[in-house]
């Protein structure tokens, strides 16, 4: 079983880890739309035209399901790209809700959902977690964090700064989701900023959603990986050997 | 007498502003590829492509100068944007190098040149700044300096910050090229920082370098100005009443 996962860069190679972990697929076709990153400042038409057309690029491979593992595209395009789509496609934004549900059963449970400018006014995770009767919930896009974490400025005085500064209205929330897969590589600073919220990763959330709605019958010995970039290939490639620990 | 000013987002407007003061064409056309932006972290051959389509867009109207106001796209793909256009090609390193001879004449002045990944990495700043026999050069690509200045953050913590790590083994510059588009919006926590050096920006060093290669029979009363995006324009136009204050 082939899986592809496609990302606007290559933050969805956060997504990649954790089911390579997994061994549940032969193969991983990976594309990061490295020309044209990022899209969480883009609109709806111009976000769903790209990731149209990263679809008909995952045609020319014998994929079973595509996992779509930035949230941004997840927000805004699922279901059009759900619509003539040769296999399944499955979503982040979703997975992380179910991760949340299983995770932090009590409605009343103060979660707070960092993304992109664009998941963020999308509200799907909004949505989503009203209609599971969740009700004390704030959404926030700290731009800085992604070109921060680029910059691997992890533990850095500038990214607790920027933590000051987009969390200075926030009190202790019991659950964060990290709704932009560049921010598990700043885990460990909003676990410093907030020891007592329980984090939602949106890898370990997609694993799990898998494993609840496909039928593995048996785990892989290794997991086959193939990355492709629309732009700077080797870039992509130097991080992807750094992240993911093996050679691509 | 027309122009167009090519940038690849809303950055460029800092060379529109000066342009606009001079009164020097009766419209300006501008155009922001907000879709693909930015291209300051993608290679070569991308910025080249993009920046193509930019001047065929351009053949839709009748300028007789088209300015690249983008920094990157200045860098890279000037010679190969010129070949065959039917209006002229200027760009901002260009200009900014004549801008430094005429303010600089001093050749062992201390020289900082601020860019992005793409330009500073093209090395075409120091080029031609080896060529006047500048010899005193560093340059730096502080990537985080766009995004803050995006989040408005000016005169804030994390911008000082994050001056300090760029600048840690910087010692007072005589000049500082500011040799992206955003960068004259942080002018002020860079004289701030470095309080002796003079700034060279694109904009003013673009109008001097048309003044010096054009004729300019008269100026007009007002400079007409229209706005085209690749992607939400509406954002485009607020940021163009606020830093240009006028209608659009």
């Amino acid at each position: 079983m082939k899986a592809g996962v496609f990302d606007s860069g290559v933050g969805g190679l956060t997504v990649v880890k954790p089911l390579l972990e997994e061994k549940l697929f032969s193969e991983i076709i990976y594309f990061g739309d490295t020309a044209r990153v990022p899209y969480g400042v883009k609109d709806r038409n111009t976000i769903t035209r790209y990731a149209l057309e990263a679809v008909e690029f995952f045609k020319n491979f014998d994929i079973e399901v595509l996992i779509i593992a930035c949230n941004t595209v997840s927000a805004y395009a699922i279901e059009q790209l759900q619509k003539d789509a040769p296999f399944k496609i499955v979503g982040v934004i979703e997975a992380g809700v179910m991760a949340l549900k299983c995770k932090v059963p009590q409605r009343k449970s103060n979660i707070l959902i960092l993304g992109t400018k664009a998941t963020i006014s999308s509200g799907k995770y909004e949505k989503f977690l009203e209609y599971e009767k969740y009700s004390n919930i704030i959404s926030l896009a700290p731009s800085l964090f992604v070109p921060i974490a680029e910059e691997g400025l992890f533990g850095s005085v500038i990214l607790e700064e920027a933590m000051k500064h987009y969390f200075k209205d926030i009190s202790s929330p019991d659950v964060i989701i990290l709704g932009c897969t560049h921010f598990p590589l700043i885990a460990k600073d909003l676990t410093n900023f907030f020891p007592n919220a329980l984090l939602i990763h949106s890898g370990e959330a997609i694993v799990e959603f898998l494993k609840y709605n496909f039928k593995f019958s048996k785990k892989f010995e290794e997991t086959k990986l193939k990355i492709f970039a629309s732009d700077n290939p080797s870039n992509l490639k130097k991080i992807a050997k750094i992240w993911l620990k093996r050679e691509i």
